[in-house]
């Protein structure tokens, strides 16, 4: 047991070292990828049930598309290769012989995908289509940090196919909602949504939205991503189908994905000095219960009852562990359990037993609570309901306090690394004024409704609209 | 619409094509590889969703370890990288450079697996490790089918690491235990387990245990497998720990696996000439229900009520779907649900609503039975229940009727082309009477307790122990 680094003063460290300690993930011996340890995973599990149900709902299914695609694939649409060609990886040699065409590691599977779609769409009756598949993919990295950027990660992506250009437009706008939802009501991570700018957006994609998070360091997070793909995917496929007016004609495309970098997103948001706090909705564990005893009479009596709570809460569907490791100490679990964020700990000594009552503390503020036995369960479900929203609170009340407006880049360009945050400011729309960001190390996260300054940020022209600037993970 | 292939005389096509009309499945533009399309995929969930609560409720926890492997780990192991080294995929290339070390597609996870091992396991306080992960793995494939044979393929494998023998042997003999539960109580199909002989065990093992079904052209099929690993990989990985006599010792390990060739033995095990006849256990619908109309008055009677009927088998727990779609005729929605193998349809009509019944269709038998609405949910849980268990019993009864007892390799041999199936035989235990049954095409599927013939059935020395000989898929 080490004593993390600093939060404040070393984040970036921090965040490894509580990765680390909290065993979410270890580094493997391949540069870039990490092994997912089980705690890590579990997390992964739950954000994942709990989208998968929403992508079902909202009438996708779950499919399973090929990890290789032929080299040409990926290179038939011209903005879609240049976007990925420095991160791929590729498989020139299988079965034993040098393969006639490589093949790639899916990036992402638009290639693929559209290729099978020119197939299976005839006639408008086969529309609309609606795909996702939960898979790992590989983009070669240069700089990896656990979950954040990894040469392997793993993701949903959707992809859809509609007669319409509003139903596919509304279809881009609905997937990026339920990822707002998943965000906002489970990670308990304020989001802010808009466009990418042209320069920002997915390589062949006509409008890309994103969701857009800023972590306690001033950095954004990219938490998830809906394209609304042009026309340009399914012509590079052939993709005709017989529309309803019996003429031939393209659908509109789109895809919209997120990753098991909101793994990261939470350690990042949340955690303090002390570890990891994981939000209720997510947290494999939401409450462990630690028996306080010194080894005699009063063992069996506290570990009965200890064990009789256990079952009450899983009744009550709280997932909830016992830590009855005779050959530690409390205060070692307790040092553990912090670590690894359970949201509530709940300590049965013997005046507790004595007095029919369990102490319960909250691991945000540490705050400890007597509880009679008989109301434990209803106490801990509200508890839980509270931490989840506090958590959500406190992030939301930083991103705010970190989100500043100012008219002029050579003002607010150099506060950026002092200050770092959301900088709200105005745009004419031109890429020169978006590559001046570059200086600073700052890029826009996404375009805003609204224009608070009449004159863009950097070239003084007039403004077309509203952008927000930061630097980002 | 096509007929489907003759499933007596042409099985092989049958398969192809059911899998086709289905629409489980697609061939992708990579060969070997398959699309997993929506139906199929939901197959292969329910599946999972089944093993993995078993893998969680017996002590085993989720992980996630990198796709690619350094190609020196794959050679640690000299049995290892014999046995996989002809069906590797290997990366040359990535990030815009020729690699230094090649990288491997995981074929398995062994080496990547104990490489980590050896990291984490540092004292027997860390014994038992018990991970599994879901995961994608690369075997060039030259002669591709789906699901039975692709060059990717969708599995679990399960890691662990243990303090004696003994307990590795356990866990092996368990986890064999539960994909035998699996495939019997769930996918309704009889196996038949055994340990694998020398020639046919996992490349690095000690011990190999296998479950093997047989499909109604008398050909087995490997459902699965579980392998007591020998030292070697612990030493070739270093995976030293402490034990509780203080002294440096090796753990001994383990790994278990079963993939999507899952759903290629359900498609095969039950299917008829109609199309797929799916286990209710593991079907994605287990009732679809077929309003029967003219368009006019009695649409929105029958209509009404197959909407309550469809909320109240939902109610009950029941995978049901309503299939009101106009354009299509009940005679055209009987032929594409019976392909599909959806277990039990239920018919409602005018008559029918008028007293107060609807009919149900049994897709194995074709029975048809009236049942009155308010017994309906009772009466299509209980015909399930008996749909499930007649499949079993079926393909039990299938299994016993192509099962041979026979001294002599020369008068069986010739047979296990005309009659195939299961042919128990005793053997002396050397390689060489295993190698001549390659001559006819067939080979040892597991070693069996007992002895029914004294002499081996090839050289006609004295048999060891009795063998399960068979062609395989």
């Amino acid at each position: 047991m080490h004593t993390l680094p600093n939060i404040r003063q070393n984040f970036s460290e921090w965040y490894q070292e509580v990765i680390d300690q909290a065993e979410l993930a270890d580094q493997s011996p391949v540069r870039g990828s990490m092994v997912i340890r089980p705690y890590g995973y579990a997390i992964w599990e739950h954000i994942r049930a709990i989208l998968d149900q929403r992508i079902k709902e909202t009438g996708h299914k779950n499919v399973a598309f090929p990890l290789l695609i032929p080299e040409s694939f990926i290179k038939r649409e011209s903005a879609h290769i240049e976007g990925f060609a420095p991160e791929l990886a590729i498989v020139t040699y299988a079965g034993g012989k040098k393969l006639e065409e490589p093949l790639v590691i899916r990036p992402t599977s638009e290639t693929m995908v559209h290729y099978m779609f020119a197939r299976w769409i005839k006639s408008w009756r086969d529309l609309p289509l609606k795909i996702n598949q939960w898979a790992n993919v590989v983009r070669w990295e240069l700089r990896p940090r656990p979950f954040l950027r990894t040469t392997e990660f793993f993701w949903q992506e959707g992809h859809t196919a509609h007669e319409s250009y509003e139903e596919a437009d509304m279809e881009v706008r609905t997937m990026l909602q339920e990822y707002v939802d998943l965000v906002q009501n489970y990670l308990a991570i304020p989001v802010v949504v808009g466009r990418k700018s042209p320069q920002e957006k997915f390589p062949g994609a006509e409008k890309t939205l994103t969701l857009e998070a800023l972590m306690p360091d001033g950095k954004a997070l990219q938490m998830g991503t809906s394209h609304l793909l042009s026309q340009s995917f399914a012509k590079a496929f052939d993709m005709k189908y017989q529309n309803r007016e019996e003429k031939l004609a393209y659908p509109y495309l789109t895809s919209w994905g997120t990753t098991t970098r909101l793994v990261g997103a939470v350690v990042m948001a949340h955690g303090d000095q002390k570890g990891l706090i994981l939000p209720p909705n997510i947290a494999p564990i939401q409450a462990v219960i630690i028996p306080i005893f010194k080894k005699g009479k009063d063992m069996h009596a506290i570990l009965k009852i200890a064990h009789d709570i256990e079952k009450n809460l899983k009744k009550e569907g709280i997932r909830v562990h016992l830590d009855a490791d005779e050959t530690k100490t409390p205060g070692a679990k307790f040092y553990k359990w912090e670590l690894k964020g359970v949201p509530l700990r709940i300590e049965i000594g013997p005046r507790d037993v004595a007095n029919n009552q369990a102490i319960v503390v909250d691991r945000p503020d540490g705050n400890k609570k007597t509880v009679s036995l008989p109301s434990l369960a209803h106490e801990v479900t509200h508890m839980l309901t509270i931490i989840q929203r506090q958590l959500f609170e406190h992030a939301q009340a930083r991103m705010h306090s970190k989100w500043f407006k100012m008219e002029k880049l050579a003002e607010f360009g150099p506060m950026i690394d002092k200050k770092p945050g959301f900088y709200q400011t105005s745009w004419c729309g031109n890429d020169e004024c978006e590559m001046a960001l570059k200086e600073y190390k700052a890029s826009i996260r996404c375009l805003r409704d609204g224009k608070t300054f009449a004159r863009c940020f950097h070239c003084g022209q007039e403004s077309v609209q509203d952008v927000l600037v930061a630097k980002a993970y």
